[in-house]
């Protein structure tokens, strides 16, 4: 019951590291809709891995077929499936990790959950995995924006250990993010974020950060009360991304710094729009949109797997040392920024679905 | 589709603040626990107003009743109504708050989200909504402790405004957390927030903070990979929670000050348990409980409703002011304490459910 | 998991033939739909017992209270919660039964369910069950009246045992089916049926038949592809009514008596409107309606509870005989009529609604 | 929403007649289920077209393939996705009906859902949608074996137009079933009905009939009270079926012939096993099995592609006539038992695995 995601649109995301593809099935698209291969594969290109010299190096092309659901680059209103197959499994790199459990990693929680040894490479738990969730994602946007072409989102790396990009979110530029590989909203920093990593990488270690995410032009009412609150949603969605640890809307976790005098969002009229002076709320109230930006700030943990010997057990129970070999990203961030964007293509899909059957 | 939560074990809540009650439905409960009204009572007695000074005097003994599914102490596998009488509506506190919109509260969404004016008292955005979910979570304590006797569920106020309470989370006593009127984890520190939160009431402002929780003896193996990680659905549920802003699971937004030979959580032999050294991963890994004490934070906004005259609109889109009447809480913290708890208890009996579901 | 149905428009019933109650929580209704208490009694005075001389005499008023998400006469978006109190509990009538299992009753099959005797009445497998489906029902019509004021759902009694009434579905009407007893659709009929009930009854014993459903004026499009045509929801909500043996839509089981060419609906144009000349379809194509009259029909089982000795086994598995007590029906289908409608509705709600979401 | 089937073992299907493919994903599967692909195959030979002279001589191998959730003959626990590649698309042969709407055909309906043409072949109204139920009912039949290595499921064809073979279902043998070209239950039937078949496709036109399913050694308690009853959830799946009209289960249609007296089955000790004198309940009382024999039938209509001109319109609502081309069964039923047994086997083993999560 776990691959699945979405209410009304609704994925089922399938697929090992190491074994024949990944892909996913959506269920609940609307017909007529605008969608192409090539959609789908742009982003899916930002977030394959050699991409650049700060990702890892394994060399997929990734390329996704299109198995049903779409003619004549429109939606039918049927399942869309989608297929990416695996090119480079490279599973003798993961041998000796067969009986060993990497430390910070999934491999004793899957043998104790299913009795049964997730293979090479980490099974569903890899990164790989978030390939369905970027190819849902991308035609999720294709739905938002067909329906209110104005609506964007934005990710960026905004912090890479202790280097922080202090951009405000109000003014990050897609265009920008997209220019450096490290993806974040000013060049300079991403200078200094590259070479951290480099360094990291060099040493055989590995960095954290935080991933920002901001939507504009959101219609207002999206987002239900009560369990299914926006930012409810939003944050389970971000919180299932492999190697996330917090998740915060608006104010978040500085919220408690504020008294409510301060904190407090005014309303006024902006001509014939209902606007607040400031955002603390994030653009959601009472778990629904309210027109201003959305901003979302995600914490990532650096990655797990490192090229230095650590401490840990085997499935026999004796302790172990292990030693990363295989290609790893040391830092996952910049190829996390599709896939936080995805995320919230999918929550806003399916809430912007939902809504028209809230009212008559 | 707002209002129900779960996936094996579902609930849907209901009722509105100032409407003839609330209440919620259990469908998926097992049959043979054993459960009886005091159990579900003593829980909504931790969490009804009224209970000392620092919280709302609004007057409801939150009595409830139990309409079906238990039988001589015992469910019966059959759906459990549990229903709560709002006793004091006072709807007339509300009077001219009818046509104005509150700042940060959920009035102008729900408007635009349904086109009809939620009520007096804010529907289903009022903390009363909270009642359903507290019942209901006692009834999945319920079922949690005759599944695994030994889980424990505590969550403490570790922050009002800029006052910290310091006990680690594996110091927290039950005891402690109940013995004084914030619901913090040292009576030292009760004491200066407990000032604090009558010094902003007296200035008619209000403040907000973080509640802690831990889990003590998970079973291993709870949570689903990729969608519904473990964290991902306690995420939801703590996110849904009015006023949380922030949600974060071990290391959370402190994870990218690590490097990961710092973040890891090295495995060892505890006699014939695998433990880790630390538990940054906040006691889940690849989504999935490793044993180890599942340690949470959220965040939480000040109090919307202040005694103190603010700028807003109203509902024809002419400027207004506002100022607070009825009786509100200046600080929401104590009283979320057991909210907070009934959600862990409520995502903890799904998954121990959903998991029967995954061996043979 | 088993007393929540629909997919947009969901509903949750609860409650025990003989507890406190029953009811239902709908989640998921539009708002600004007018609705009030009385839409709701109505259709429960046409189940509730005692209304005529061939039915139960059990005295119960049925009285209906709305809890949650109605205000002055609208829906507002949020759940639903209706109760029914129950009054004339007379569970000393079941006493003898406590231990011995009624043929052809659920008895049995609760107790190697659930581990626990299920309790005098029958508990959630009495017919009391049917409240929830039709107070939800009556919230499901005012629902798709208000969207498509156009559509008509009459059931009605076409057989009692061997007695049947010919009138052919496109001429049967509410109001002289509203107008008998028997809820058939033929007055002279009624008597005989009527007739027959009495009878069967003096001698302690019960009758069956069938019901037939008709749905006029549906529009085009509604019902899924695949799973959930509209044929097989409605399949599903109708075998889920107590007693309801078969069911079946257009030539049902009548279909292999046609080659294809006689069973085909050709296709022809009435002024704007796509029609077809024969509707063995009846109404849905490929899982879809077509606008033509859904046309469905019910078997149901003759009555379990007996007045006349019954071999049978107890909960100690020994010998036993049993010979019914309380007040029963010695033929339901009078007053399965609504509830089959009620079932009718709610399936076009949900249908409706998920329509909603498929076209942009 | 339509596509997806299953509380806890959930499937999604995809895939059109003329497309790429058609496949399934299923998510919720156990871990440890000894699967192969062979397993699969096996059954999926049995629904394939051109094994025989009185079925489709549409000429596919339907040879299916593993993508994920299997590794080393093991089911993971993880979603097991399968696909189907389609190799005879001829979508040529649908060109004259691309714009004509086929008489009891989904083509209008789905225009008038989607508004958009399903293409050549039916798209997802085809008869190869039904690859991905029985590629997924074989694996649901692999968890339950597992489970419950003693349950049966056989379905054959009990009547072809106005042949019926009279096996009780008790004596079915399924090697029978599989040793003849029709699937009945009665060689010297198999051949009266092969005839009947072979004269209807000479003319030009098709037969319906019906085909009977029955579990043997269902294990007691299967099954939801209210809305999730087995003999709902088996009704629903059934007449998800194309071309299937109507659903009976135990007695059926005939229920009305019966007194109560005469129709309740009795209960007595069988050694240690409570067991009914008749099975009039077909295997089901009160929503849940009772370890009797569980009896279905199921009506079929008769094909609606005819080699005959028939009066149709077309999509631009003009008067229009059709005789089909493309290559078609002139009876669907022999292909329709794999079909029938792997809709049963869905059923089954979603609520084994629901049953596991309702006692302690």
């Amino acid at each position: 019951m776990s691959s699945s995601f979405g209410s009304v649109f609704k994925i089922s995301t399938w697929g090992e590291s190491h074994g024949v593809g990944v892909g996913v099935v959506i269920d609940g698209c609307p017909a007529r809709v605008p969608l192409t291969r090539e959609m789908i594969q742009a982003e899916l290109d930002r977030r394959r891995p050699g991409q650049s010299d700060i990702v890892t190096p394994r060399n997929e092309a990734d390329a996704v077929e299109i198995l049903s659901g779409v003619l004549d680059g429109l939606t039918l209103g049927t399942p869309i499936a989608l297929s990416v197959r695996n090119k480079d499994h490279r599973s003798t790199a993961y041998d000796e990790m067969q009986h060993t459990y990497r430390p910070s990693h999934a491999d004793y929680c899957y043998d104790a959950k299913y009795g049964i040894r997730a293979w090479a490479g980490g099974g569903r738990a890899s990164a790989r995995e978030t390939i369905g969730r970027v190819a849902a994602g991308a035609v999720a946007r294709a739905v938002v924006r067909t329906l209110c072409p104005q609506v964007e989102v934005i990710a960026w790396v905004q912090q890479v250990h202790s280097i922080i990009c202090p951009t405000p979110a109000a003014e990050v530029c897609a265009a920008t993010v997209e220019g450096n590989i490290v993806r974040t909203a000013d060049p300079a920093v991403a200078e200094e974020m590259a070479a951290a990593i480099r360094s990291a990488r060099s040493a055989g270690d590995s960095l954290g950060g935080i991933v920002a995410c901001t939507v504009r032009n959101c219609p207002v009412g999206l987002g239900d009360p009560v369990f299914d609150k926006l930012e409810a949603t939003l944050g389970h969605a971000m919180l299932s991304i492999p190697a996330c640890k917090g998740f915060e809307i608006g104010s978040g976790f500085s919220a408690p710094q504020f008294r409510g005098s301060q904190h407090n969002d005014s309303f006024y009229m902006d001509g014939p729009r209902v606007r607040t002076r400031t955002n603390n709320s994030g653009g959601i109230q009472g778990g629904i949109s309210n027109g201003e930006d959305i901003n979302m700030r995600l914490a990532f943990k650096p990655t797990a797997t490192l090229m230095i010997e650590q401490e840990t057990v085997n499935d026999a129970h004796q302790p172990a040392t292990l030693r990363g070999k295989g290609r790893h990203d040391a830092c996952v961030l910049p190829r996390a920024v599709p896939v936080v964007e995805s995320m919230a293509w999918l929550v806003l899909c399916d809430h912007l679905l939902r809504q028209k059957t809230v009212s008559l």
